[in-house]
C-alpha cells in the first residue's frame, strides 16, 4: 500500500469528494451482504470487510450481514470424528452435524465477527435464525439424478430451506443503529435447527426487507459468457439472460446457486443483485463507492 | 399432576384471582434470572422454568434470562480430547477452552433456550456479551493460599470479570417485547472472549438495569444458618447478616459465591436477591406469584 | 372456598402456569363486559367481578365495562313517588324519570364500580354517553301489538336507540391504561338525555371497537335449545342457528334482546359474543381462561 | 343586546384584534374555572359561561371546569324528604345524603355541563373525584364556637377535605384536547364519597396543575376594603392584604372561604386566583381578554 | 377609530364571543394568503394585517403568506438605472433585473414582513423558492398579439411559472407553530432564478398545501358582473361563471391574472379561493371571522 | 488533478476506508463555517467548498454556514453611488447602507449559496437573524484611539453585536435534516436591521449550538508566531497563549478579529475552533478528514 502513502492529503481530499454522488446513491437505504469465501480466511481481506462495512454504516447505509461456515464447519466435525458425506453437493446432515454446524456459525464465526466490527466503532449483533424465530426453515431435500430421467428426492437430515423471514427484529435492530449479523441457522416448527446455504439465507432476508442491494462476497470475479474466455466478463445480465445462461451451461457448478440466489433476491424485491469478487481489498467499497464497480450485476 | 385434574374450573379461577395482588406487585418491573443446575438438566423441569419465563413476560415483567453452562461444556471438551484443570474452583481456560465454552454457550445452550422460549409464543433474542459491547470484560486471576499468609494470584487464561455492563440494547430490546436471553461470555478489549461466571454475570445485569429482583436458581433449598440443621432455615437475610454468615463458615464452599453475587446485586441497586431451588416445580412462579415464596431471600 | 386453601403452592403454580395459554389468546385485545344483574347485587359476587375485571388488565386486555341499572332506577323511582309503566317491556320514561335514572347510572352505579375497581389496583374512569359524546342516541319507539297483524309504534319518552359510538375517548383512555365504566346514557342532539338497554350499548360498543369479545353477564345459564330440557344446553351457536330458534320461540322473553345484542356485536365487527352466567363465581375468568368456559357463545 | 347590533363589521374586526394581546398572554395556559352561584342558575347566563369556556379552548388555553351544586342538592333532598341541617355553615351529611349529594352533582349537573359545552363544539368529559382517584379525600370536622375560648371539633359525616389530587387523568385529557368539567366528589380510603366545598376543590386542582390562574364565579363584585362603601372596592389585593382584611373582619361570611380558596390556590402554585361576578354577561371573556378587567385579583 | 372606544368592555366581550363560530370554522386550517398591493404600502393598513395573520395564528389558523414586490422593484430598478421595459403586462427581464428583483423582494420586502410579524409575538420565518427547492420554475414566454390570428411567444429572460412545490419545508415548519413568509422566487434548474407572478405562486402553494382558503389581498372590492354598475357586485362566484365572465369580457385587465390564480387553486385542491380589499382596515379579520365577509368568493 | 485521475479504483477505495476514523470523530456532531474570502469569489473554490459541506452532511455532520458578505456589499453600494467610510475598520452604516446590506446578504449572496447546496443534493434552507429573532442584536459602537490615551467611542450606524441567538429554529431544522445557511443581519427591538462582523456571528452561533468546532475560512494560511518566519506556523494553539500573542502584537490586524471569534467561541462551549485556509481546495475535508489538517486550531 506504499502507493497511498505517496497521495497527497489535497489528492486523497478529492478523492472523498469524489466518492459523493455514490454515496449519495445509497443514503438511508438496506444492503445485504453475503460474507464468505477468503474474504473470512485470509487477516488482511477480513479486516479490510469488516472497515467497508463501518464506512457503510457512517456513511448513512444500513448494512445487515450474513455469513456462511467458511471451512470452520468442516474442519470442527474433523475434530469430532464426524466424516462428512456430500450427497448432490449436500452435506449430509444429521443431529449431532447440524448442532455442530450451529455451534461453530452462532457461536464461534458469528461472534467473532461481531466483535470485529464492534472494535471498529459500530454496534454489531449478533443473531441466528432462531432469534425472535427470524428464519423459519423446513427440511430440503437433496435431489440426486440418476441414469435416468426421473429425480430422486433424498432425505439427507436437517439441511433447510427458508419458509419465511419474520422482518420486525431486523428492522427493530436497524432502526435502532445496529448492524445485524446473521448466522444461516434456520429454526423448525418442531424445536429443530436446520443449516441453510448462506446464499439463500441472504437473498431471501434481501427480498423480505425489500433491500436496495444485495452483494454476494465470491471468489470468482463475477460470470462470464463463457468461463474460458477472460475477455467475456459480464458486467450486467438482466435476470432472462441469466436464465439462459444457466440453460445454455454456460453458468454451471457452484455458481448456479448464487445465480439463483441473486434471482430470487430479484423476483421477491430487491433491487439489485451483485456477485462481487471478495478476494480484492475493499470490493464492498470498491462495489459501492467507486466508478470502477466489480463483479457482475444482475438486474431485472 | 393428578392432583390438579381434580381440582374443579371454579377454584382455579379462584386460585387465579387470589394471585392478583402478586401480579400487581411486579407488573413493568425487570427481573434478572440466572438459569443454571438441574433446570438446566431435567426435560421437565426446563419446560416448566420456560413457560414460568413466559407467563411472566405475559402478565407484564421484563424478564432477563442469563444462562450458566451445565455439564455441556465439560462434555464438550471431553469429545474434543481437552483435559479440564481447576484452580481455587476456576477452570484453567486456554484459548482453545474459551473457543469451545462460548460455542456451547453461545451456540448451543442459549439457542436451545431461545427456541423453546419461541415455540411457547414470546420472542426471546440470544446474546452473548460481544454483542453491541453487552459485557466488557478483563481476566480475572485465581487466587490461590498456599500454607502462608499470602494469596497469589495466578493467571489461568480466559476467565474473565466484569468490567462494565452496556445496557442500552438489553432496554431496547424489552422495550419492543423482546426477552433478552444472555450468554456468560464477555468481550476482551482485544478481541479475546472471557468465560464468566453467570451468577456474577446476573448480579452485574441486575445491578445495571436497576432490576426489582435477581432470581438465582439452584441446586439448593437455600440457606441454613448451620446447614445441618434443617430446622434453621433462613427465608428473609439481611446483607449484614449475610456476610457474617460466610466470615463465620455458616455459609461456605459452592454457596459462598452465590451469596457474593446477591451482595453485589444489592449494592448496585438490585431491589432483591434471591436463591431458589431450581429443582422444585415451576420454582420461578411459586416464588413471585404464592404467599409461599421459596428459597432465600437477602435484602438491604 | 376452604377447598382452595387445602390446595398446595405448588400446584397453585402449576394451575397458574395451565393458564398461560389462555392468557396469550386474549393478551393486546379488547373485551366488552356488559356488567348487570345478579352480579350487581351480591355483595359477594361483585367484588369477584371486580377482581376478574382487575386481572383482566394486568394479563394484557383492555377490558370495557357497560353497566346497567340494576333495580336501583325503581326503586329510586319509588322513593320520588313515581310510578312506573311498562309498555311492551319498555319503561314509559318522562323528563323526570329519565333524570333519576341517569342520576342513579351516572351518580350512583357507574361511581361505585370506578371506586370498587381503583381500591384493587387499578385507574378506572366513569363515563356516561354524554362524555366526549361517546354515545348519540335517538328516541326509541315501543312496538305494541294488538290482537291485529298491524305493529303500533307508541312514543314512550326518552328511552333511546344508539345512533353513533365515537371511540376516541374509550381509545385514548385505554391507550393510556384507564379502564372505562361507561353507563348507557345517550345523548340527543336537542340536549336530552336517552336510557338505553345496556346490553345494545354493550353490542354497539363491542362492534365500533371492533372488539375480540362482547360477554354479556347474565342471571341464567346460557341458551337451551328447549328450555325445559336442561341437557339441550347449547356451548356455541352460530348466528343462523340463533336466529332460526328465535324465529321458532326456543330462544324467547328476555333472552331475545340478549340474544339480539350479540347478533349486533357479530355484525358490525365483534369477534364472538358471549352470554354467561353472572352468578357463577368469578364466571369472567372462568369464561376467558379456563378450559371450561361457561355460558353460550354465538359466533359466525 | 341590540348595541352590538349597531356595531360595524369593522368595528368588531378591530375589536377582535384588540383582544390579541390578552390571547396572547394566556395561550398554552391552564386556568381552572370555579363554576357556581347565579351563573348556573340563570338560562342564560348559563349559556354564556358556557360560550366563553368554548371560546378560552379555541383561543389555546386550557380550561379545566369544577362546579358546585347550586339549589339543586338541597331541592332533591327535600323532594327525599331529608330534612337538611347546618353546623357552622356546613351541611350535617349523612350517607343517604351523601349519595344524593353525589348523584345529583354527578349525575346531573355535571352531565349538563358536559352536554352543553359539546354542543357548542368542544369535547367536554365529566369526572368525580373518584376516577382515577382524581381527589383522594377524608373527613373534615365542623369547627364549633360555644361561647369560651375552645373550639370544638363535631364530626357532621361525610364532608371531606382534600387529601390528594392525581392530576395525570387531567393533564392525560388536557393533551387530547379534551375540556375536563369536575364534580366535587372525594374518594375515601374506604369506600365512602366525601361532598367537598368546590371552591376549595377548585383551589387544589389549580395548585396541583400549576394552572396560571384559578377563576372564582361568585354572586358578588369581589371584595370591598370596607363592605358598606362602595367605592372601596378593591381590584388587586395581596395575600398579606387579604389575610389583614380577613383577620380585622373587613373581610367576612361567606366571602371568607372564598378568599381563603385564592390563598390556598397561591401557595401551592397557582399564578394568580380571581373573584369574579358571575352575574355579569360574559365575565370570564370580560376579565381574560378586555383592559378592563373585573372582580377582585389576589396575587402574591 | 372613536367609535371603538366608547364600545364598553361588556359588547367587546359579547363580540368575541359572536366570533366563536368562524374562530370554530377554521381551527387547525391552512390559509394561504397573498400579501400586495395598498395593504404592502400604507403604514396603517400594513401594521393591521400584520395583526390580522398573527390573531389568525393565535386562534388555530396555520397562515402561509406570500408577498408580491410592490412599486420596490420598480424603485430599485430605477436607482441602479435600468430602464422597464413590459411586454403584454409582463416585465421582461435580464439577469441584472432577476437579481434585483430577488434582492428586493427575499432581502427587503420579505424580512421587513417577517420581523413586524416577529415583534408582534409569532415566530416567522422567511423563505423564497430556492429554501429547500420550495419553488422549481421554468421559463414563462410571454403572448403578444399582433393584428393576425397567430399568437407569438416572446421570450422575456427571467420570468418564471412554477413547474413544482415542494410542501415537506413548509409542512415542518407550520408543525413546529412557524409562520412561513414566503417570497415569489423560483428555482430553476440550472441554477437560474425566476421572478413569478405572486398571485400565481400563492395559488400553487394553496393547491399543494391543500389549503382551505386562498386569500388574496387587492385594491379594488372584488369582482362585478358589470364593472361600471357598483351594485352588481358579486359575492359568490362558480369557477364556471367566472370563466364566462371572462370569456365575455365582463372580467378583465389586471382582475384576469387575480381570477385564474383563484380558478388553479380551486382546480388544484384548495378549498375557496376570495378575492379581497386590501384597502379596507383589517380585512382579513372581516372575511374571516365576520357575518359580514368581504369582496368576492370563487368556489367549485 | 490528472493524478488524480491516475490514481487506481483500489487506492482510492483504500484512500475511503482511511477515513473512517475522522469520519466517526465527527457524526452527529454539529460544525459551524464561517464562509468568505478568496473562497467566495473563486468559482471552482466556491464549487469545491459546497461540495465539501454537502459530504460532511452525507457522513453525518451536521452542519451550519454562516456567510459574510464578500466585495459584493461594496460594489453594490458603488452602483447605488454611496461612498463607503470606514472607522476603525467598521463600515459606517446608515440607513440606506444596512438596507443594501441586507439586500446584498440574504438576497444575493445567502440565495446563491443555498441553490448551489440543493443543486448537489440537500435541503439548504437561507437564514437571516430576523427568521425567528435568530440574531438579535443591538448597536456596536466603534472604538476610536486618538493620540490620547482616552478611548472615544463614536456611533457608526447600524452595525451590531449579538445580544441573544436563538437557537429552536436551527434545531429543528437541523433535526429534519435541512442545512442552515445563515446571513449575518441581526434584528434590533425597534425593527431595525444590523450588519454584523460573521466572524463573530459565527462564533456565537457556535456557542449557543454547543458546536463540536467552529471553522473559519480564512485567505491565510493561519497563525504564525512570527509573521515574517514562514517556519514559525502554529497547529495548535491554547486560549491562553492566543492572549498572550495579541497582547504582544504577534497576532495583529484582521487576523486579530478572527482570534477573538475563536476564543469568544470556545468560552461560550464550542469545542474547538480552527482558521483554515480557504484558499487551498477542499479546505474543509481536508481539516476535518486527512491526518494533515490545515490551518491553526485554537483549544481551551
Amino acid at each position: 500500500m506504499s502507493n497511498i502513502e505517496k497521495i497527497t492529503a489535497e489528492d486523497k481530499a478529492s478523492i472523498l469528494v469524489e466518492a459523493l454522488p455514490y454515496i449519495q446513491e445509497f443514503y438511508g437505504k438496506t444492503i445485504v451482504i453475503k460474507y464468505g469465501g477468503n474474504a473470512m480466511i485470509n487477516e488482511e481481506l477480513k479486516q479490510q470487510v469488516m472497515k467497508d462495512i463501518v464506512l457503510m454504516k457512517y456513511v448513512g447505509i444500513r448494512p445487515v450481514i450474513i455469513h456462511g461456515g467458511g471451512p470452520d464447519i468442516t474442519s470442527f466435525l474433523k475434530k469430532f470424528g464426524k466424516a462428512t458425506e456430500f450427497i448432490s453437493g449436500l452435506r449430509v446432515t444429521d443431529k449431532e452435524t447440524v448442532q455442530i454446524a450451529e455451534m461453530v456459525l452462532a457461536g464461534k464465526i458469528n461472534s467473532e465477527i461481531v466483535n470485529r466490527l464492534n472494535r471498529l466503532g459500530v454496534h454489531a449483533v449478533g443473531l441466528s435464525g432462531k432469534d425472535a424465530d427470524l428464519i423459519i426453515a423446513h427440511k430440503k431435500l437433496a435431489e440426486v439424478h440418476d441414469g435416468s430421467d426421473k429425480v430422486q428426492h433424498v432425505d439427507i437430515g436437517y439441511v433447510g430451506e427458508v419458509e419465511k423471514i419474520n422482518t420486525p427484529l431486523i428492522n427493530d435492530l436497524l432502526d435502532k443503529d445496529y448492524v445485524p449479523v446473521i448466522a444461516p441457522i434456520g429454526a423448525g416448527k418442531a424445536d429443530e435447527s436446520f443449516n441453510i446455504n448462506a446464499d439463500y439465507v441472504a437473498a431471501e432476508i434481501a427480498g423480505a426487507l425489500q433491500a436496495e442491494k444485495l452483494l454476494l462476497l465470491t471468489d470468482t470475479k463475477g460470470i462470464y459468457r463463457d468461463f474460458e474466455d477472460k475477455s467475456s466478463f459480464i458486467s450486467t445480465l438482466t435476470q432472462n439472460e441469466a436464465k439462459k445462461l444457466i440453460n445454455s451451461g454456460n453458468i454451471a457448478g457452484g455458481m448456479i446457486p448464487k445465480v439463483e440466489a441473486c434471482l430470487h433476491a430479484l423476483d421477491s424485491g430487491t433491487g439489485k443483485a451483485c456477485i462481487i469478487d471478495g478476494r480484492e481489498s475493499h470490493s464492498l467499497i470498491l462495489e459501492l463507492f467507486t466508478s470502477q464497480g466489480i463483479g457482475t450485476e444482475v438486474v431485472r
